[in-house]
């Protein structure tokens, strides 16, 4: 095919993806077309939904009213019925393979999922200009994901026509947003023989023909829900026989910021969103804290979390309620290994349209590769984690977010070109 | 006309109200139903909306779309129009005047308002089982307001069939369930020469057959909603960007519930409902709480709501936060003059299906009824609150309350009872 | 003996007791002199120290070197060594027995014990202008139990030349104060057979020559010291490892004003006195609260202990912390019983001195009396307390306080008066 | 002088400086001392007391009673008269010069006070063994301050024998325990013309014959003492009367460790130490938190500062009180710089005793010589920490502390060395 026919593919499947954008769990659209084109391309395995990810380890699973409501809609836009039948229940996601011959073990993770947020209608927004704004109202590709299942597929193809020798392995994960998903990934058998893993982001102010060698300072997280319960009682009439579920709310968010800072490193611990109470004259049955804690290593972040817990289930007790306590999302924290971080520079360094190579940088936020990094580092393996910078108009995660189309040519050579070195000279 | 086909007319229109509840500045039908029963009757003067209550003194009033909502609904069931033309913008409620020669001028003040509540479809639950269940969705008479109207229109035509000498002025109040009509009907001209005035409820664990002359120990109550806004920031990347109005809120809480008991009798206070933030990774921007205050006297309560918006003010400051607080309804204490509640009393024992009389009993929550009568016992007029005992099965603001019909006839006759005899002795 | 000399010794003991103020567990000296008179009285039986008292029920001993100290004190004041050595350990108050034949079992209690407060130097106050000043510095009678001790000893005289027939009891109580000392006189075996009680107290606003027949409105007490144990480490280089004491117990002073108001009467709750930490630089690894919780009766009390405890422990639990917490101090509440009030009204009318009844007041405040008018109602017996007024110059408590010698024998008639009516009539 | 007759000078001094700790503005005695030695040795000038500092910039100055009290022991234990007179009023430290030609000004900060400590009493203890334990009972040199004006000593003494050509000036600073003298001296005028500043500090759990060449990574700290002021009341009869001084105090301990952790590093904040109320039944018209907030920089203790005040600002005001907020000491962070710290680097090298140098390393606590640092680099001079490593049987600040005494002449021979290479290389 040629340059420009392979070009427009890409631009393509990067539309039609952006076009039905799909948040945790419900990336039914978003894997039927990733399985469409795996088997046009051909690979030697292909797993689906349950066969791509432990089942246990999914976080932040939508009830099934939710999931329903969006399977009913993939459906509707023509997502093919065998593959949407294996998601049911939302297991989304899906990990291909392409066996060459004697060598070692390389994966790639990239992302798929949307967020939960209303795409811009403005003119300047090229998405809502040339036609591809999300057709989901409400949902977005704000992220960058669309672009990451495209370079994922891109990458198969590159691989599958190249010189390469072992095995490579393409995770395409659901939930990184909501941290949901790649705990269920890195668990599943598919990382087990895993030698080397690269996982990658575009974007993140940097531009197009930029690329980054190890992006580091991922904060440990984990989100979680607490809902305390209660007794009512009516205010005015008798409220010693209420147990205030908002009292231990406020309770225990005085004490969750209130939690000792740690000399190892930065700590940090938010009540996003909260609430509770059902009307002005009763004493409060019901109240949550949605909210999560993080740290510079998944030690602290664990640090924080326990003593969470322990200001959550104090603050219930002290006014008689029950509290559950549920983790919606988690993710570690990783660090890129030097041998992998240096082998993409290099051929970064060599890759046409990268202009600069950027040697490590700090992110400062949260993702979930991290659940697979270190899976695989634990093992014995190496990983990296690799930034394909492109120009973007809007910040991530806003309404005007958007990306570079001709990106996506660059993360696939750098990134199949690593994996061709990677491979040979098994560093 | 018999006393059956009376009956029969009250039970009537008691049922229709019954079928039409309507919230507070929202009694659209019911106000149209009212005036179209008073012009039946023929009153001397009838004010209608606007013209009953001082405007300015409304509390609580819904936003547009919402009055509109429910303007749409009375409309379409039928409220006469020229009435709804005259309530449009949430004026509801109607003051009927009998003048009938020299005399005082007294008064009786109903409530006509229903509940944002769902009623029981349940066979053993006699409005639905009869036919007269809510035809609006999420409302109900839960407290017999229905009754009160109905009690209304029969006091007036008993009275004007009467030998009654003076001025009668019948109020029927809106926005009694959100104490948020009390204090605009209060300070309407209607009462400035109200010289004795009673007011009425069924039910309050009384049987029918008894009646109760003289409730007194309403707790003064005050509602608020506080609106606490700060800063929004990325709690995992600057978390010293944001103002917390989540933590404001808590501290609040916890320091509302903490205001000092006062030496001079009980004190209340709730935070009813409450509510905060976007996104668990975002520091929260806005908060929100919903809460009361309550004193067995109007300066407890007073004590008490100073109190609390120092709390408000103070958390709000101490987490860089704005603080908005706005008084959603409010009624003082009041007590009934003995005067009145003796020829009450007198009359109650003399009427035909009354079994017994108490002498006094304490309420034991708020009503602001309150607000009228402490206007005219500040003007030298007398006021009393009385009970008509009534059967219901389940009970007030649940979802299986009901009244006894029987029980109309009963409170029609000793206040119209106890009107005439007020007229006549001037006690 | 003359009136006067009576008057006149009488007097002198007062002014003895009155420059020997001792407080809780430490009337050494008090004790002995006591003793000392009833001995030269002559009375049945008398019981000493650990005789007169339940030893398990007192509350807040001192400890050793504290007891110590008032014990070496009471020593070298002179006091009777064989009494001194019966006290050894904090076990001080008497209980005096008259046994006169048939009828019933009157007791009378007493309390004696002194404040921790300087004494006013003043001229203008009577115990400094005539050399009567407390000897021991710091402590003081502003209370007026110097002038109770000798009422109760003033009765013992008059009653055993009386025509008293029955068993009269003495009951001369430590601790009052610090309401410790109730209790362990109350669970004596001497007042099992009480049948009927009466207790007194001088002053409260009353002038010389009024007299109360039944004080009410004690409100049920509970004193409690809570003491946080966590553990300290550098606030600069590991606030991490420290489990911070202070936090617990700011967490819990926050949710102990806040416990909810009750329906059934009024509450109180004090965190009087707080303390914690060691250094600026050091997480706290201590804290306290010595605090105070009351109802209007003691089931609210003991409403308001039970929630307190809930919030101090959790608030431990919440901060990693240990918590004990001892009860320093406890009284019921209690009502004079009708029949008694009526017999001490009877007698004040007719007593020489007496110039105006009233017929039951309010105190508002608490007194561990309490424990002995229960135990002694709840055998079957009466009980009720008496208010024997008294000038006094400066507030109870104050450093000015003074009683008017004159209401001694108006105390001590009226009591023997009722004492002996109460025999008689048995009411 | 022989060499060990110069060591045996040197252990004299310091052990007679150990045997008189003197905490912040009380070191009469110990500035006696030094400037006796000075005048032993000879400098060209010689400031002591308020010459030698900005009086205005003291903080944490003690009560005059408490002067009086070191000031009179100072005078009992000989101190010299003319001396002690120009200390008065707690102006304690004192500033060297040595001008000795052409040459930049070097200057050398020692700190000489002592802290509120018991010494240990164990024969394993030298100081107690050897005869030079602490004369003043509960006051101790546990942190090695009579070594370093023993050294500064010695520095002064070993320069004026040498070929230094320039100016030396030896700051014996005061009050660095209690981060309150060092502000004072650096706003002082003597610091203005100093090109190079070192400071020192011994062990630190380095061991004899190693200096640290840049001891970094102080943390800015700011002790404040905040006292609320209420009204106070009785608890059971007025509980609305008060204003609570407690309560408003728990509310800042609960805010002040729930202060935002800020992106730009690490903070620490601490209740150290807090009490309030004056009885059980009272209630507290008084209370107070003694704390401290640190930040890794300068910029971040002040956020934690500002913050801390906004905190103490609206706990008082919600709760009705007064706060005065005192700063009782204060110091910001400091860098070394690389060029003096490789001049001292150079130097240990070939300084006999010196086994180990490290090149430069992180404190991890506050230390005030930081004000000098800042403002001799503000006015474009250098400036460097050197640690001097002593074996020291116990931690610092605890009972057993204590220097290995043949670190004096290791600390003396680096920093006369490097002061005389930096005069000469001016680097």
């Amino acid at each position: 095919m040629s340059q420009q026919a392979e070009r427009d593919r890409l631009v393509e499947i990067r539309r039609d993806l952006h076009r039905h954008p799909e948040p945790a769990w419900r990336e039914f659209y978003t894997t039927a077309r990733i399985v469409e084109e795996l088997e046009r391309i051909g690979v030697d395995d292909l797993y689906v939904g349950p066969d791509a990810i432990a089942e246990d380890a999914r976080m932040a699973v939508p009830d099934d009213e939710e999931l329903d409501e969006w399977y009913e809609q993939a459906h509707e836009t023509g997502a093919d019925e065998d593959v949407l039948r294996q998601l049911e229940g939302g297991y989304t996601g899906a990990v291909a393979v392409l066996e060459r011959g004697d060598g070692p073990t390389v994966g790639l993770r990239v992302d798929i999922d949307g967020l939960l947020r209303e795409e811009s209608t403005d003119d300047d927004h090229e998405p809502a200009a040339e036609g591809f704004r999300s057709e989901h109202e409400g949902a977005m590709h704000a992220c960058g994901h669309d672009a990451h299942a495209t370079i994922g597929l891109g990458v198969v193809e590159a691989i599958k026509d190249s010189d390469f020798e072992g095995t490579l392995k393409v995770f395409f994960q659901p939930g990184e947003e909501m941290i949901a998903g790649g705990k269920s990934m890195a668990e599943s058998d598919h990382l087990a023989d895993v030698d080397y893993l690269l996982a990658a982001h575009v974007g993140l102010d940097h531009p197009t023909g930029e690329v980054v060698a190890g992006l580091d300072g991922f904060l440990a997280v984990s989100h979680f829900r607490a809902e305390f319960s209660g007794e009512p009682a009516h205010a005015g009439g008798e409220p010693n026989e209420g147990e205030n579920a908002v009292q231990a709310m406020a309770t225990a968010v005085q004490n969750l910021y209130a939690i000792p800072r740690h000399e190892d490193g930065a700590t940090r611990v938010n009540a996003g969103q909260v609430g509770g109470g059902t009307a002005t004259n009763i004493i409060p049955e019901e109240a949550f804290v949605e909210g999560e804690v993080r740290g510079e290593t998944t030690e602290l972040k664990d640090y924080m979390k326990e003593r969470a817990e322990r200001v959550l289930e104090s603050a219930a007790e002290m006014h008689g309620c029950e509290v559950d306590i549920t983790t919606n999302g988690e993710a570690p924290s990783a660090e890129s290994d030097e041998e992998l971080v240096s082998v993409v520079g290099d051929v970064a360094g060599e890759t046409a349209g990268v202009e600069n190579v950027v040697h490590r940088d700090e992110l400062g936020g949260s993702e979930d590769a991290t659940y697979l990094m270190r899976a695989v580092q634990q093992n014995g393996g190496k990983a990296a984690y690799v930034g394909v910078g492109t120009d973007h108009p809007g910040g991530h995660h806003t309404a005007t977010f958007d990306v570079d189309e001709d990106s996506l040519a660059v993360g696939i050579d750098v990134l199949a070109g690593a994996i061709r070195d990677i491979a040979a000279d098994r560093p």
